[in-house]
């Protein structure tokens, strides 16, 4: 892959969702289609030769990047979403946010049991959403042998959270 | 494109929200390669002569139709999503649901003024998110001169609301 500057289609939103956050906004991404195909040309050449079977994305950011890859790849996507949106019967998982408890779901026949399920966010951060996950389709059987995202802020730690895993990511920003 | 039968693959869950609700669910196409890229593919047949020079997806069951068919179209994709989710300076528009307000927004920015754009979602019933989306694109100076939806429920008056934009669905389901 030759060198792109992906940063500079990232757009810094000061003070969001708080005062003292500096948002990295991956929608910029989208609105340019040389950054966006960027995004998913990486993630087929970076997952081509590792036996993925599946990929299971995180609502809603998430969608964004695994629905493209998946079919580019011709495998199932799993849509990963919070309490109550999947009409179907489900696994569901809680777990603890900063200052609240979220939960999320997934489809219990949409799992493929024993298959290779890539896990895609657009940003990782903290890495508690994509734990919970993980959590979520190994309970249905799944394995979970890579996670990706678009953009990793390394320094709120998520590879520690979501160790043994290795996460692959196309950009990181770093705290100051 | 060949006869495909695409009801086969979308998951039918009685009284779901509600009691007396049949919710025709389409993350059961996700689930199967072969539907998945049967529905980008008639996207891409549908619009390709249209002149579609971008496309709008309403969060987040949207997202997983529009997103590969920008990929595979090359042209920009604009999400529309809740209030409060977009961390940009956003276009809103509020709404009327059943027995509630919704309010959606856009990032100002990155609607192209002038454009021909597509607005997608999965499943078109009263058409009142749809309709609030093509006053957002309007508000920004935007052109839609076309509408999508994989499933439609027409009994619903969704084009009534929706004219004169002309809906395109892949399926549609009428009720009882």
């Amino acid at each position: 892959m030759q060198e792109f500057n992906l940063d500079s289609f990232i757009r810094k939103i000061p003070d969001f969702p708080k005062k003292g956050i500096l948002f990295y906004d991956i929608t910029s991404i989208l609105a340019k289609p040389e950054a966006f195909l960027y995004c998913i040309e990486s993630m087929v050449d970076i997952y081509t030769d590792k036996e993925i079977d599946a990929v299971a994305a995180i609502e809603a950011r998430g969608f964004l990047f695994a629905a493209p890859f998946a079919a580019r790849m011709g495998i199932p996507l799993l849509p990963i979403r919070k309490k109550g949106k999947l009409p179907g019967i489900t696994l569901s998982k809680k777990y603890d946010l900063e200052y609240a408890q979220a939960e999320i779901e997934v489809h219990q026949e949409d799992v493929p049991a024993g298959k290779r399920v890539l896990l895609v966010d657009d940003l990782i951060a903290t890495g508690g959403t994509l734990n919970a996950a993980r959590a979520l389709l190994n309970a249905g059987g799944a394995i979970v042998p890579e996670i990706f995202g678009v953009l990793g802020l390394p320094f709120l730690n998520y590879e520690k959270v979501l160790s043994p895993t290795p996460v692959t990511t196309l950009i990181n920003y770093h705290g100051e």
